[in-house]
């Protein structure tokens, strides 16, 4: 298919075009006014905010109850090394590669989520007496804090059902999402002089991943891990002191390394040291390295430095041990989903502290309580400073939702197969924006996008084109 | 088909044979006799032992590598209320019902394991050049203790590979199982008098399940949950203690329900009381009433009775609230796998002491093991005494596995389907004799069987016939 010919679809259309307006998050502010003036002269209510977020309205047919069609106007500006794109500056151009649109540059496409603005643009474009009236909202800041979401003024809406357009692929029909929050527990430290030799144990490479989406891979916590080793090494008689320990960048991944610092105090237990380490990195590779990576476990020697005093080093060690991670329930209305869990995702040693930092999902808030519960207990035996922040709200599954039945019906008679209707273990706008507005029913659905957040995103155009008629039949028939 | 007609295959001739004589676990004598002389007359060599274990070896091509094939001798013992069998006397007789073999009398089958039996009776009958030499093994007591495969006679077997017969449906090809062992905790309490009025709070009816299979079900432990309740009604403020907690009646078994006694110190708070038993009855419903399932939570008034101490109340209540319970990791070779888990089968409040016992599984003993470091963490804490027992061993996934590689091409060229290769994280007799007989490969794979283990029991007597097709193929190849 010709370019020209993807552009006389109203949808890949105004995909084109806000693909050439810069949107990456925080900086929303251009292709909020295109799309201003573009519902002001089509005649739509329209009104934006100090976040740039808008909300159109269209009245189509009044009888029916009004719909809040949702997607987010920013997206995730990612490239590859040799691309010299300037995402403030530039607009993103794409080719048509083997049925998929991508971006040509070597940058993030912003099919994500910029095919459901244009679906929305489409949808209020369409005049329709079978339509119900349509109020779309569309969001910034989605990539990052959500902030667009959290601050969409509800008085100017009054749909209580919504359909969100950005999830992938087509044959997905959204019906929950987990809510989470940060747990950050803080352990005081004292260090001392320590007479010995001082080493570094890394393990490095692990897989990593999503705190949420890919809590249930089994991919394995480097954090863990090595606290683990470090207490076979303490176990086999070999006396050494904990000097340090570090990994993970942020509460929303899962580490891909960390690191300990020690020191022993016999050099003469260096061999013994080696070799329950080769037997340890035996062991993880033969469970962890099943995904094409090749972790690495490496001891080297460093300068002499403090280590902590042995009641502390016993806290920081059972409190690694003891900390929730991983998953905590399984959902039991979805196969193979989780229901909530916590991630360790940063552990870090300062001057008199080591700060451990926990992502904690959930879709219903019962059982996140029920983790952080466990952490306080910790808290308290082990004498932490505890916070908690960055809290937003989940979306508890509903398979019984009109929405979700209506869009099932007509994945059906237009698709010839039956959707897979799912809930997901992460984070989404409609959790919030269901809260902010009492909405009584939601899904979310959207065509076909692969590889999103990273350069190589692309969207199947012809999954675009299809979805717009089952969009369409959507919105007569509801 | 005709009874006549399915008789005329060997297998299942050999699999109504054996049904005739009574062989539930412990009672295997008789059907091991049988089959001894059975070997005897066909010139087979035939060894059984006191356990009534039997091995019989067939030499085949001796220029090929021996191949073990194992099933049990045993069966499971259930029947319907109505039914009047006799397990111990009188023979399983059986019908056809749509396509299935099953009992006349309402009771089990046996076709777990009896179908492996016959197959490999079958087996051994057949005389081609091109099978290698068989050694068979027909274990006793799998459904219970498998002490028949712990007390096989390794001096009598060479062969390194095997194939058990032991699994279903017939696509599934299973290269690997969890191992475990059980953990019990005991935590010395003290009890004292108590004034106020007694209640016992009940949740009953939650789903249970397998300590292995079902551990990822997200089920609920009513355990868990009720500690969780009673925090609730605590931190609300309510003035009451603890007296006793139990539930669940086997460490392998996820406990369907479990019991709170407690003391009320103002009985003017049972209606703050029962207001958030409903709030906490309406969430447990939401989350776990998804199964057809309909749990109770009650709470009815009962005698004066001694509580805990506030300390040793506290120690019961954040033990329960932090022993590992449920998945662990994910295997992250067969997606939707577990790899480790605990199930926090039974806690019994005894007169000095309350009991924890647990099942920990694991296809990576080093994962087990973290488990129980995590435990012996906190029987430190709460200084809990703590044992070990019933260990037997996992038999780590093997996707290299040539045995499997062959029968996964066969199948494909029979079935004209891939079959499902994967591991279960459930203990099995192939874990046990790989490691007594140090083999160097063995797969699980068997006809189609459902509801095993229930008076439902059925055999999918066409799955049977083209499975002996499939079998024999399987060893003219290899």
């Amino acid at each position: 298919m010709k370019k020209e010919d993807l552009l006389k679809n109203n949808t890949l259309f105004y995909f084109s075009e806000i693909s050439k307006i810069p949107r990456g998050s925080g900086n929303e502010e251009k292709v909020s006014k295109y799309i201003y003036n573009w519902a002001l002269e089509r005649g739509y209510t329209v009104k934006d905010d100090k976040y740039h977020n808008l909300i159109i309205k269209k009245d189509n047919n009044k009888s029916k109850d009004p719909i809040i069609l949702q997607a987010h106007l920013d997206m995730v500006c990612e490239k590859t090394p040799e691309s010299n794109h300037n995402f403030k500056t530039d607009p993103i151009e794409w080719e048509i590669v083997d049925g998929f649109i991508r971006s040509k540059n070597g940058t993030t496409l912003g099919a994500d989520c910029g095919i459901g603005v244009a679906l929305i643009m489409a949808m209020l474009e369409i005049n329709d007496e079978m339509f119900p009236p349509i109020e779309a909202i569309l969001t910034t800041r989605e990539e990052t804090d959500m902030a667009g979401a959290y601050n969409i003024n509800k008085e100017l809406l009054s749909a209580k059902r919504m359909i969100n357009l950005d999830i992938s692929p087509e044959n997905k029909i959204l019906v929950g999402s987990s809510g989470g929050f940060a747990c950050e527990l803080s352990l005081k430290v004292n260090f001392v002089e320590y007479d010995g030799e001082f080493f570094e144990l890394k393990l490095t490479n692990m897989r990593g991943g999503h705190s949420g989406n890919d809590i249930d891979k089994g991919y394995g916590n480097p954090l863990i891990l090595l606290v683990d080793l470090y207490k076979n090494l303490k176990k086999s008689g070999i006396e050494c002191s904990l000097s340090s320990i570090d990994g993970g960048n942020s509460r929303l991944a899962i580490p891909r390394e960390a690191s300990i610092k020690l020191g022993l105090r016999n050099k003469n237990n260096i061999e013994k040291c080696k070799k329950i380490i080769n037997e340890y990195s035996y062991f993880l590779s033969k469970k962890y390295n099943t995904m094409g990576k090749n972790l690495n476990l490496s001891l080297s020697k460093i300068d002499k430095c403090l280590v902590l005093t042995e009641i502390d080093e016993l806290r920081t060690i059972n409190l690694i041990s003891l900390i929730p991670n991983g998953i905590f329930e399984m959902d039991n209305k979805f196969s193979g989903l989780v229901e909530s869990s916590s991630n360790l995702g940063v552990v870090k040693t300062q001057v008199d502290k080591i700060i451990l930092t926990e992502e904690i999902r959930s879709a219903y808030k019962e059982s996140g309580e029920m983790i952080l519960e466990k952490i306080k207990i910790l808290s308290d035996i082990y004498n932490c400073d505890i916070s908690v922040h960055s809290k937003y709200p989940g979306w508890t599954s509903d398979k019984s939702s009109k929405l979700c039945s209506k869009a099932e019906e007509i994945f059906k008679s237009i698709y010839n197969e039956a959707p897979i209707i799912t809930a997901s273990h992460s984070g989404n706008e409609v959790a919030i924006l269901k809260d902010l507005l009492n909405l009584e029913d939601a899904i979310a659905i959207g065509p076909t996008r692969l590889y999103y957040h990273t350069p190589s995103e692309v969207l199947d155009y012809a999954s675009a084109i299809k979805f717009e008629k089952y969009l369409e039949k959507i919105l007569k028939e509801i």
